[in-house]
């Protein structure tokens, strides 16, 4: 044991010995440090997303919600005390669910719990009728033959796989964001798919689907884990098996919504910045607790405590309430056009977004130049107490910063434990009791020190090849575990 | 260590050497522990359960599924190869769930998730806004000035705890039983309650409530704990809470469905009955796995194997399936008061019902004459090797028994594990995906044990004072947790 014992102890000393190489002084690593403990002892970042889910609630994009979350959250980043809070518009179109339902009309009659997906049109009015056709996987559906779904549902039956790291996400989501252009090019007349998701609590899981040019739009639903089981143990009974859908939904014109930022101004070099924040919009459904009420929450909240030092850190740092994320970033998109139509991509010393849920982080990843690499190294070892390790060559940004990556911009991931992310995200169950707030703190501790190293750090963190997001397979390491878009 | 192992057995050796008193021989012991063995090998109990909640799916008591539920389950017994299967009226009101909603106006706008309580009368054809009042229980709102909740909403917030022995039930259902009567006579125009159940799943508890005679009916529902909570943090903001609550829902008429009865005929006393059995109606919202389909499958499983036995027990084995449970108790007051217009409550020498849920068998219980109880002590001495105490002085019949024990007969109780049950009972989310198939297997071979050797004795278990069913208190113990109705 004793050679990995002196290796550990040669990796620990020697950035402590070359501070010049990672530009933090002491002072630095002992107030990222006091940053850590304090989180730890207990922050606001539980206050704040119950406040956000209780006083708003749901807030899906485009809505009234949606204009309240704004309203409120400038109101609290205002009463936080950073030195600048505003607005920046991000225009959209509106996506509307108003009613939806399921139900088998034979051979073995009973209603199923359903969710139109994100985007879809509804059954034109009135219910639709119509036979159910099961394939096991979207590859499936794209192998069946031209028009043999004429008339019929498609049904994509795959099940998504829990993982810490969510990575049964990507495999599974296919079938929701492309399902129903795939069953229209069959023939279909609508989809369902098993709802992406790991839960077996009776919730059908949303989330965004799309249509391309030239294939009919088809009304596309999920059905929840026990409902899709119980579909799939009455067509393996040999009998034709009709459904009832019935779906109301909409796409009515565009809105105009806002990024609501927030800012503690660099001591030295207030023009470069660093950037935390994750997406103030959520699913209609629940009041969007852990997603995304957490991530705002944790960090607005380890953006304040910074704010809140004797001396400010070096950068700027930006806390960023993304508009929109839910149906197609545009929230990230905005912001990243802006400020590319400004030449201020050079200026993101880094940038990082919280999106996957309450869970705490464990690991510490980032997208930088080799030359800043130590500086990474480091801030992990002022976050090794919290249990996160360094995992360097993995990862990615979070869906909201993927597009100023897109464009050069650097970034760092704190990778959550997302075992029971997908029991929750997108359902009506996505509410503020399956917060753990010691976990939320620890986040906010994570999320400090990485903003305020970052922030404080003489060191330049370089710029990214143009349109090279993630140096790592993005679908299984997305820490959201979002859907390219 | 020695002495408790020589009192265990000398315990154990007791009862095998005066086999006089308990009626049994060796022979019957062993058909007993075949039959366990067998069953923990694997029995036809999922299957069952999932053949009803799959083929038939909710049953509301009155509606077309309730008569599907009746050939369902008469043509399965008959399949099983009982002696006999036959059909015994239960006529009852019916009550419909037509449609349900709850949103708060102000001062934060949002839905709430709501179910109407069985029995309910509905909102009056449109939605009814109010402001609600809070109340921490049942008897703070009983306390509450007469008159001051004229044109409000009565909202009790008291949270049922979880005991394995769901004795926490007792104490919190009376919110739901008797909320609306006691909020009418303060003059509320509707009264919601917090979910008689455990989980923070944002599903509402449905379950029976009542009117009484010269009170106003008033619309009755209950929120999801999620949502009560939701609603509690809003009140305790300081600000008027404004609900629209929309609830249709009617009583409508009167319907005849049918106890499912299936025998063993006893090989020489077969007018002497055992009974065990499970109530074959749901609530509308799950498709009653645990609630109760768990409970007529488990019995009419044991009973099944026990036909199938080379030499029929003496005593006839009868499993009902009853009706109507969830409303009132119809089944098993017509199967009573059937039997005693017969004056056949006597023949009637062991009666068990599986209304718990699907979690394993830990404890046999039973009311009989003291003369019989060591016959309880031999059979708890085969359930044994499943983890099953024997215990005295405690516990009750199931519900769909109470009525026959209220007019003298003896009952057995096998007490089941339902630390989880009230996390799915009488909510959407009781679905097959619930049940554990080597829990049920378990809970067969239980019942096979219990109802094989009752039926084999020749000890009489003798009647039971009339209107005296339980030894203990019964809100505590009621096995299957249900309110007096």
């Amino acid at each position: 044991m004793r050679t990995p014992l002196l290796l550990l102890a040669l990796a620990l000393a020697a950035p402590l010995a070359a501070s010049d190489d990672i530009g933090l002084d002491a002072q630095a690593i002992a107030a990222a440090a006091q940053l850590r403990d304090r989180a730890l002892e207990g922050s606001e970042a539980f206050a704040f997303v119950e406040g956000l889910t209780t006083e708003v609630g749901p807030r899906l994009a485009g809505t009234e919600a949606d204009a309240r979350a704004v309203e409120w959250t400038k109101r609290r980043f205002e009463a936080m005390g950073f030195d600048r809070v505003y607005l920046e518009p991000v225009t959209f179109p509106v996506w509307l669910r108003h009613r939806e339902s399921a139900e088998v009309l034979s051979p073995f009659p009973q209603k199923l719990v359903v969710t139109a997906l994100g985007g879809s049109i509804g059954t034109g009015g009135a219910p639709l009728e119509a036979e159910v056709v099961e394939f096991a996987t979207l590859d499936e559906l794209k192998a069946a033959p031209a028009g043999s779904l004429a008339g019929k549902i498609a049904f994509i039956s795959n099940r998504m796989v829990r993982f810490k790291d969510g990575r049964g996400y990507g495999p599974a989501v296919g079938a929701r964001s492309n399902g129903a252009v795939e069953a229209a090019r069959k023939g279909a007349v609508a989809v369902l798919i098993r709802s992406i998701g790991t839960s077996n609590d009776r919730f059908a899981h949303t989330g965004n689907m799309r249509y391309v040019p030239d294939v009919p739009r088809i009304p596309a639903g999920a059905l929840s884990n026990p409902d899709a089981d119980q579909l799939v143990r009455m067509l393996r009974a040999g009998q034709p098996v009709r459904l009832r859908l019935d779906i109301s939904a909409e796409t009515v014109g565009e809105y105009t919504s806002h990024n609501v930022i927030a800012e503690v101004t660099g001591r030295e070099l207030p023009g470069e910045v660093v950037t935390i924040g994750g997406h103030l919009d959520s699913w209609d459904q629940g009041t969007g607790a852990i997603d995304d009420g957490a991530g705002v929450a944790i960090t607005a909240v380890a953006g304040a405590m910074i704010g809140r030092l004797e001396r400010a850190p070096r950068r700027t740092i930006r806390v960023i309430a993304y508009a929109n994320e839910e149906q197609g970033l545009y929230g990230g998109k905005a912001y990243a056009e802006a400020r590319a139509a400004a030449g201020e991509i050079g200026a993101h010393q880094l940038s990082a977004e919280s999106d996957f849920g309450a869970g705490r982080v464990y690991a510490l990843r980032a997208g930088v130049t080799p030359a800043a690499w130590p500086v990474i190294e480091r801030i992990g070892q002022v976050l090794a107490p919290l249990g996160v390790a360094t995992e360097q060559g993995v990862g990615g940004p979070g869906p909201d910063v993927g597009p100023i990556v897109a464009k050069g911009a650097t970034w760092a991931q704190l990778a959550q434990d997302g075992t029971d992310y997908f029991d929750y995200h997108h359902t009506p169950n996505d509410t503020l009791d399956k917060i753990d707030p010691k976990a939320l703190d620890q986040q906010v501790a994570a999320y400090a020190v990485l903003a305020y190293l970052a922030a404080e750090t003489t060191v330049d963190f370089g710029t990214l090849p143009v349109a090279t997001p993630a140096p790592a397979p993005a679908p299984a390491q997305d820490p959201a575990g979002k859907p390219a878009r």
